[in-house]
């Protein structure tokens, strides 16, 4: 991979995607980061598979994914509400890797709710193939609580 | 958060930790980290929670602290056999967060072994704070599977 490759990947950005105005912290260290509102009022996410998302393998680390699983599962709660969530349990099932200069896509969708816990479940993707199945419980929270 | 205290945080290294010679890729982007081979044969991994690493609540993000599992609790395989593997299931349970500074400490066990795949159980600390624990499944692979 070279940098012409780098530069082509990161424009090649799909029609209706807005980029994430992450400007610090780890969505700067992991991003650029994507968003698409959908019309039937849910949303897709999604990433270009950069040098800085690699694994030894040259596909994207799995780290990588569960943080990208992570922030597309619970902006389920924010997506709807607006309202901040932190991570109680996260379950992610690998099928499929992601190579260099996929664009990665992700959803979550509330399945329960009991008091301030939500269950969502959601899916990554690159094109028609799978890359990851998964189910969160996340918590609703105001910026007052820090736990 | 400034400089001077980015600086501080970086230098403050625990004893017998060696940093990881990750210069490319998701290691760092999420990087520096740290490992230390402890005396029953296991070993611990770290990092130092730094701007690069923070959500909008000046914690760890969770998809950091994902991938840090994913690399902590995977190591069980390659610390004892040198050998690569690939992430089938994490299953991941938040306890605590960790706040910016923190030392992030981190180890897996293989529990269960069939055929290529181990089960591994780990858990993130920091100090006498236990942050995570969990369960993956892993593929032992080798270089020419990239599945």
């Amino acid at each position: 991979m070279d940098t012409q490759n780098d530069i082509d990947a990161a424009e090649a950005i799909p029609e209706g995607f807005r980029r994430l105005p992450w400007r610090s912290g780890y969505g700067l260290a992991v991003g650029p980061l994507y968003e698409r509102a959908e019309p039937d009022g849910g949303f897709t996410r999604a990433f270009r598979v950069g040098t800085h998302h690699l694994n030894t393998l040259n596909n994207c680390h799995g780290g990588m994914l569960m943080g990208f699983a992570d922030v597309s599962f619970g902006h389920a709660i924010s997506h709807r509400t607006g309202r901040n969530w932190i991570t109680v349990r996260l379950v992610l099932d690998f099928i499929a890797g992601a190579p260099f200069g996929a664009w990665v896509e992700g959803t979550g969708k509330v399945v329960a709710e009991d008091g301030a816990f939500r269950t969502i479940q959601g899916r990554l993707w690159t094109g028609d193939t799978l890359i990851a199945t998964g189910t969160g419980i996340f918590k609703v929270i105001t910026l007052r609580d820090k736990n």
